[in-house]
C-alpha cells in the first residue's frame, strides 16, 4: 500500500465517493500506520454533530435509528433558542451518516447484525451513509476508533452522524461519551430502567426514549425513570422522557425535535464548545494510555511475568520487587 | 530513618506490639521506599481471611462492624461442609483486625469518622486491632495500599480482618475485591438497593444484609434485592439475604454464621485458593500499571501537553502525532 493512498482516497471521499469513504473507515478500524495517516488528514476539520443512540440489546435501537434517519434528512427543526430569527426556516441536513457499533461478543452480534439489514432501505440513498464498526485491531479499541471515524465523516462534509451502540459495559458508555446528544432507549417492563442505571446510562442521557410504547408498562417505565433521575444530583438540563413506537415511526419526529432542543441548549450555553474541548483532552489521554498499556501487555505476556505471579503466590517475593524486575527487563 | 527500622518494627509487631504494627501500616499508607520494605517482609506469609463490609454511607456499617467484632472473637462456628469431624468445636479466632477505609472526600469524611469513634469500645481489648486508612501518598492509592496492609496484618499473626468501605465508586468496588467474603449492607427504603446495583455491588456481594431491619420496608428491600439478583446470570453461590439491627446486635450472630458458610463453600470448592491466585495476578498488574501511569501523569502535567491539546482542538494536529511527540520528549 503506497503512503499516498489515504490522501487520494480522502480527496475522492470529499468529492462524494462513498466507496473511498468506506475504505478510509476500514483504515481507521484496522489501526496502525494507515489509521494514523487518515487521522492526520481528518483532524484538520470540525467534527460533525453526533447523536448517540444507546440502550440494551432488543430495545429497538436499529429500527429507531432507521426511522430517525428519514426525519433528520428533513433538516434541523427551528428551535427558538438557537435561531437568530425566530420562526426562520429549518436548517437543512444535506447528508447524514449512521455508525453502528457491533459488539464482537458472539451472543449478541448475530441479532444486531440481523437488525442492521433492515437499514438497507437507505442503502440506495446517496445522502445516507451507513457503516458498522467492530472493535478489532485498533489500539485502544472502539474508544479510539469511534472518535477517529467521526472526524473522518465530518472532514468529508457530513454534518450529522448517528452513532448506535449497545449500552452495556464501560466501553459503550465511553463511546456514548463521543456524542453531543446521547439518546438512551429503554422499553416498558420492570428491570430495563434498572439495567440502564446499572450501565451508568442515567448519567449520560440527554434524552430518554421509551420505545415500544404501545406495549403495557410504558407509563410505569416513565415513572421509574423519573424516580431514578430524582435520586441523582440536580442538573441544569432535565432530560426529556419521550415515547416512541419505532416500527410505525410514531414519536420519532418529537424525538428529533428533542435532540434539536438539546443542541440549541448546548449552543446557547456554550457547552458544545467546552465539552468538545474536554473530549479532545480525554482522547489524547486515551491515545497516551493506549501507547503505554501496549507496553504493559508485552510485559504481561512474558514467561517472566508468569514466574513473577507464581513467586508472589508462593511467598517468595512481593509485587513491588517483581514489578521492578519486569519493567527493567522489558 | 534507618533502613533496618521496618524489620525491627516487624519483629516487635509479630510479638504483639500494637504500636509497632500501627507504624508499619503508616509506612504502607505513606508509600515509597518504606512501604516497599514492609512489603518485602509481609508478602512471605499467608494472607488473613478477609471479610469486606460495604454499602452506602449511613447504612450503619460501622455499628455493624463493631457488633461483628464481638461475635467473631467467639470463633468460627462449626459448619458441616468445612469440618473434618461434623459437630466439632468451633475454630477459635484469637485476634481480629478492623481496617476502616476513610474516603478522603470532605462531605462524607466527617460523618464516617464520627461513627468510627463508636468502635473505641474495643480500643482497650488487646485482641482487637482497629485502624483507619486514607488514600494519600501510596502510588496506586487504596487499590494497592489495602492489599499491602492486609498482608502486614496476616504476617504479624492476625487470622481474620474485617475491611469496612463505603460502596460508592469504582475504587471501593476494587477494594471490596480484596475480600474473601464481601458483605453488602443496604437499608429499608426505595432506592437503596438500586444504588447498590448502580455501584456494581450486586455482582460482588457474597452475603447481603438489610440493616436497620426494625424500620418499615425491610421485607420490600429483601424482595427488591431478590428480584434484581434474579435478573443476573445464575451462580453456584446464592448470596443469602439477612436482616440485622446493628444498634441492638440482632441478627449479627446469623450474619457471622453466613460468612462462615461462605468460607466453607470457598474452601470446599477450592475457590479460596484460585481466587487468591487471581488476586495476586491483579495486584501485580496494578503495581505495573501504577508505575507506568506515573509516567503518564508526568506527561499530562507538562506545558507541552497543554499546547498539544490546544493544537488538536484548533485542527493543527491529530492526537497520534502529538502523543508521539509527548512520549518522545518525556
Amino acid at each position: 500500500m503506497s503512503r499516498g493512498e489515504p490522501a487520494a482516497l480522502f480527496e475522492r471521499a470529499v468529492g462524494g465517493d462513498r466507496g473511498a469513504l468506506a475504505r478510509l473507515l476500514s483504515f481507521v478500524e484496522g489501526g496502525g500506520e494507515p489509521s494514523r495517516a487518515v487521522a492526520r488528514l481528518s483532524y484538520r476539520s470540525e467534527p460533525p454533530y453526533v447523536v448517540g443512540i444507546t440502550g440494551a440489546p432488543g430495545a429497538g435501537k436499529s429500527t429507531l435509528t432507521d426511522q430517525l434517519v428519514t426525519v433528520v434528512r428533513s433538516g434541523w427543526p427551528a428551535v427558538a433558542a438557537s435561531d437568530p430569527i425566530p420562526g426562520a426556516d429549518a436548517e437543512p441536513v444535506e447528508q447524514i451518516a449512521v455508525l453502528a457499533i457491533d459488539p464482537t461478543s458472539p451472543f449478541t452480534g448475530g441479532a444486531i447484525l440481523g437488525d442492521r439489514a433492515r437499514m438497507q432501505r437507505h442503502a440506495t440513498d446517496p445522502t445516507v451513509f451507513i457503516r458498522s464498526m467492530a472493535t478489532r485491531g485498533h489500539l485502544g479499541g472502539l474508544a479510539l476508533a469511534v472518535p477517529d471515524a467521526l472526524r473522518v465523516l465530518g472532514a468529508v462534509g457530513i454534518p450529522v452522524v448517528v452513532v448506535e451502540t449497545v449500552g452495556v459495559g464501560q466501553v459503550e458508555v465511553e463511546v456514548a461519551g463521543a456524542s453531543d446528544t446521547t439518546v438512551v432507549v429503554v422499553t416498558p417492563g420492570w428491570g430495563d430502567s434498572l439495567q440502564a442505571a446499572k450501565a451508568g446510562l442515567l448519567e449520560v442521557a440527554d434524552v430518554f426514549v421509551i420505545n415500544k410504547a404501545d406495549r403495557p408498562g410504558a407509563t410505569e417505565a416513565g415513572r421509574d425513570l423519573r424516580q431514578m433521575l430524582s435520586l441523582g444530583a440536580p442538573t441544569e438540563w432535565n432530560p426529556p422522557i419521550l415515547e416512541t413506537v419505532s416500527t410505525t415511526g410514531e414519536g420519532v419526529g418529537a424525538l428529533w425535535a428533542a435532540v434539536a432542543g438539546h443542541r440549541a441548549y448546548l449552543r446557547a450555553s456554550r457547552l458544545l464548545e467546552s465539552r468538545r474541548a474536554v473530549r479532545v483532552e480525554k482522547e489524547l489521554r486515551k491515545v497516551l494510555a493506549a501507547r503505554i498499556e501496549a507496553r504493559l501487555d508485552v510485559v504481561a505476556g512474558s514467561a517472566e511475568y508468569k514466574e513473577a505471579v507464581e513467586a508472589v503466590r508462593e511467598g517468595r517475593a512481593d509485587p513491588y520487587e517483581v514489578a521492578e524486575a519486569l519493567l527493567e527487563s522489558s
